[in-house]
């Protein structure tokens, strides 16, 4: 058996991206300026991570209006649902390995 | 209540190196071959990895002989000890906020 973190993709398993596809796991979409305030990160920043995300084929971005203020929205898909189950397993069977040790 | 993942420390969460502290946490000390071997890495790789962890006083390295064959184990800090302790807290608060959530 492999040992737990050597599953780990550090698309998903980075802290920022980790926090993203979480957030965006539990809503249909999730606005943009929300994961900014929820995760702590400057515009840049989220977006350099929402790139990666969106080239890996993790999540989609929307852009559109609510009223007259331009909007962006992200939404997991498919595939993200299933990087972030495996990212979830493989921290579970961690945790699990370090409670079966005593002491 | 801040996002579980903003809690997290690269230092500590970078996959390697949450498999070294891992691995060393179960154990007095460890030897770096077993580790490498454990984590698929090469020599170059985990070798940058524990020093990163070395210089953030997580981890100590000891050099000395089994036998005549030089070896080299390294062996988890109190600091390193707590550290880990704080990552598993925060990716377990991670975990039981997505079990809570309904689906």
């Amino acid at each position: 058996m492999t040992f737990p973190t050597n599953g780990l993709d550090d698309t998903v398993h980075q802290r920022h991206r980790l926090g993203i596809l979480t957030i965006a796991a539990e809503a249909d979409r999730v606005e943009v300026a929300y994961l900014r305030d929820a995760l702590e990160l400057t515009p840049g920043n989220l977006s350099r991570h929402l790139d990666v995300l969106n080239q890996a084929g993790l999540v989609e971005i929307e852009k559109g209006y609510d009223g007259r203020r331009p909007k962006t929205w992200i939404r997991i898909t498919p595939q993200g649902q299933a990087a972030l189950a495996a990212e979830l397993d493989a921290l579970r069977a961690l945790l699990r390995r370090l409670q079966a040790e005593p002491g």
